[in-house]
């Protein structure tokens, strides 16, 4: 049974698939691939869910190119399921009902950079890293960083965010545009260039967070910002985590406008400490980094400095050189793999709660009982300026089924803990499969809106079925 | 026939209406009003359109209350319009299919405030210099300011923004959460109160900006922001149009982080400077205003005069006592006033395009070529830090046909020249019924998405019915 708890897999009959791949090798040749390795690899994300292919690959080239594809399922009633990067982290690209896997990664030009509107636009299967790339000697930069060098239209798929959306947003708030080949395999532009409009429904946000499950995302059309002037980073350590936590909260009622504040449990500082051979102290941790004119940075890490001294904080670590600042941050995208490393040859099953800040501290805290009380070892860490904070629970593949059970039950219990906050169960993976068992409890009957939405505008239910929304 | 081209107005049939109106007297008796001024009263916005008042209108004071309202009207397919202030621009209250308004102005209680959060929870009647007032003392406001005192719930179901998104953003970025009583009267809540969630479909997002054609609002979650420590305002002309909006678009690059930037043409501070008594130079304008620390706001103001000077601005006047900030916003906020004054008697036809900001100095100029070739004097103001502007179109009850028939080309004109710019027909207003007509070269194929979630949501046509999408 799919975990979207629909009944049976109920997958498409040999002779239709067989038939439409035919159909797709007239067109993309080569670009359609049934080996098993390419299946394989293009079910496989970030996460612990198993892995289930699709009964073939094709890599698409253009806009023109997915609607064929889309076109072809469409008459079949066969599922697709596209492909970015494969870094999503909770089973999104498992193909649960068979089908076809859309690969978007060659599709990856950045088509037209406004630098005076301060916007660009890309193919999906741009990575934000490439587009940097590209963007170095506009004085422009795209910021928003999940760690993982992801595909931007697979950011936008799954409302994407990382370390610094407490300054500068989520893809909800940086994605202008899009571009969407329909279930009917009809191309639709969601807004236009203007930096805000009245004008009908707002189809890009219905788009940003729905996970292929509504369409396929061919253009993306994102905000940029201003290389800042001046970076500062610190690190700062804390005697409790409840102080660290309440620094951030009066750092933010104070408008001090943070680009990133990142904290990190002292299990977490342990797991660092050795992965990277660094000597932080063994605390509840910031890592902390400030955006703006000389001038404004250093009255802004000063002011941060006084108000973390107040809440318990030891030693600041400052620096504005960018190398010890890569170094800084490269520590903190490590967190996953430090995490792996305490139990080598683990998958990770990342939690993903966010609940208002006012809650964090207490969230947390419990959480760590939980974590103590089944007797086993999880990092913790966090986006503590919007209340979003990761467990790393370590599944071997050894001990699958026993550790499944336990971290399993520390999600659940954690879920239900943030929801009863009022938060969510998901700040910034997204549902994917793993999280539809808690959409009931988290969105009532505002679920049966989003069930009337999927079933209006993908009433085959072929768009990355099982998926995002619990039918 | 109604704005919307939907054919000829079809009324629900008046013993419907009058078994209704019977029924909801049962529950709300004097709260439920035929009479000619009240219901005339329900009808009229802030625009020129023609008054077409509902059949009757109810006072709401609950959720609950919304509920019935909506079920009566539900099992007989009688539509309903929902009434927060009376202050959008482009007919959204005309009953142009007959029906209830629902007045929710008596909804009007501030919640929940949560300080450590910065986040409110308000009844949609809650206007927003009340909610400002409620909140003195806790050091937070609610920065949006379309200029009337407009209540929350229509500032959100029109997407409403005004002098200060250029920092803070618009109701789409400000809104955490609603609760919506449904086409079939249930009532959901569209997110929890997490600043992030990658949990299914946005709903807020979609509600916001549906101008009550997919439920009624029944309460908005808001963020909140800390008073900053200190305001400095200022007034600077500039020898050119393009010189003013070219400083803008360098100070936006250059990463200032500016709170309000407007743009007043020389035609509009001719008409304020006779409004108010004042003495600005005629010329195009900019009103300014920064937000941050002390130190912050004096460096932002310097680059900020350096930039100015840079693209041919006069005289810079600062001020940061809130006595002279009051005097100065309170004057850019009697710009309409001030147009009407030019021919009094007059209603105002507001355009309200916005384009991408590299095109708005020739979208002005060329706009302000059609205003001087039709002859007639008309006011433009803009919020330039968003490419967004309006034109002050004077229409006079004594030559209304004439005028609207001048305004009305110009108005299409100027919309036409904003789409081909990459630009949307409204970028704060809302569709209305005044906007419907240029839906379809906006939107193309995307305007059909829109279309079928209507009808999925509202299958009997009956939430604001002719409003937002042409069906």
């Amino acid at each position: 049974m799919p975990a979207d708890g629909s009944g049976a897999i109920t997958r498409p009959d040999e002779t239709v698939i067989k038939d439409l791949i035919e159909e797709l090798r007239a067109t993309f040749g080569d670009r359609v691939s049934t080996s098993m390795a390419v299946r394989e690899h293009h079910a496989r994300d970030f996460s612990f869910h198993e892995l289930v292919p699709a009964d073939a690959v094709v890599m698409a080239r253009s806009t023109e190119e997915v609607v064929v594809i889309v076109k072809a399922c469409a008459k079949r009633g066969v599922p697709i399921i596209p492909f970015g990067t494969g870094t999503s982290a909770e089973g999104h690209l498992a193909a649960l009902h068979g089908g076809i896997c859309v690969d978007v990664s060659e599709m990856n030009n950045v088509l037209e950079v406004n630098t005076e509107d301060m916007d660009v636009t890309v193919e999906p299967g741009v990575t934000r890293k490439q587009l940097n790339e590209y963007l170095r000697d506009t004085g422009l930069f795209f910021p928003i960083d999940p760690g993982a060098d992801a595909s931007l239209g697979g950011m936008a798929s799954t409302r994407a965010s990382g370390t610094n959306a407490v300054r500068y947003g989520t893809m909800r708030e940086n994605v202008m545009s899009l571009e969407v080949v329909t279930a009917e395999g009809k191309i639709i532009r969601t807004a236009r260039r203007a930096r805000k409009s009245s004008s009908g429904y707002d189809l890009t946000r219905l788009f940003v967070g729905a996970e292929g499950t509504l369409g396929i995302i061919t253009k993306v059309t994102l905000k940029l910002f201003g290389i800042p002037e001046a970076i500062s980073s610190a690190v700062v350590s804390f005697d409790s985590l409840k102080g660290a936590v309440d620094a951030v909260i009066s750092t933010i009622q104070w408008g001090i406008p943070m680009a990133r504040i990142e904290l990190l449990d002292e299990v977490q500082m342990d797991a660092l400490n050795k992965y990277s051979d660094l000597d932080y102290p063994v605390e509840p941790t910031l890592f902390l980094e400030f955006h703006g004119s000389d001038a404004g940075v250093k009255e802004q890490a000063e002011r941060m400095a006084e108000i973390c001294e107040e809440f318990g904080a030891g030693n600041f670590n400052w620096t504005s050189n960018a190398e010890e600042r890569d170094k800084l941050w490269a520590a903190r995208h490590d967190a996953a793999y430090s995490a792996i490393a305490l139990r080598p040859g683990c998958a990770v099953m990342a939690t993903d709660v966010c609940v208002p800040i006012s809650r964090l501290a207490e969230c947390i805290l419990t959480t760590k009982q939980d974590i103590d009380e089944a007797g086993i070892v999880a990092p913790i860490v966090g986006h503590v300026g919007d209340g979003n904070f990761h467990v790393e629970l370590l599944i071997h593949p050894d001990t699958r089924e026993e550790d499944l059970q336990i971290c399993n039950e520390i999600n659940r219990k954690l879920v239900e803990r943030a929801i009863a906050m009022d938060g969510t169960c998901t700040g910034e993976h997204g549902i994917g499969q793993g999280k539809l068992k808690y959409q009931e409890a988290e969105h009532g009957e505002a679920l049966n809106i989003m069930r009337t939405i999927k079933i209006a505008l993908d009433p085959q239910n072929i768009m990355n079925p099982g998926k995002t929304v619990k039918m």
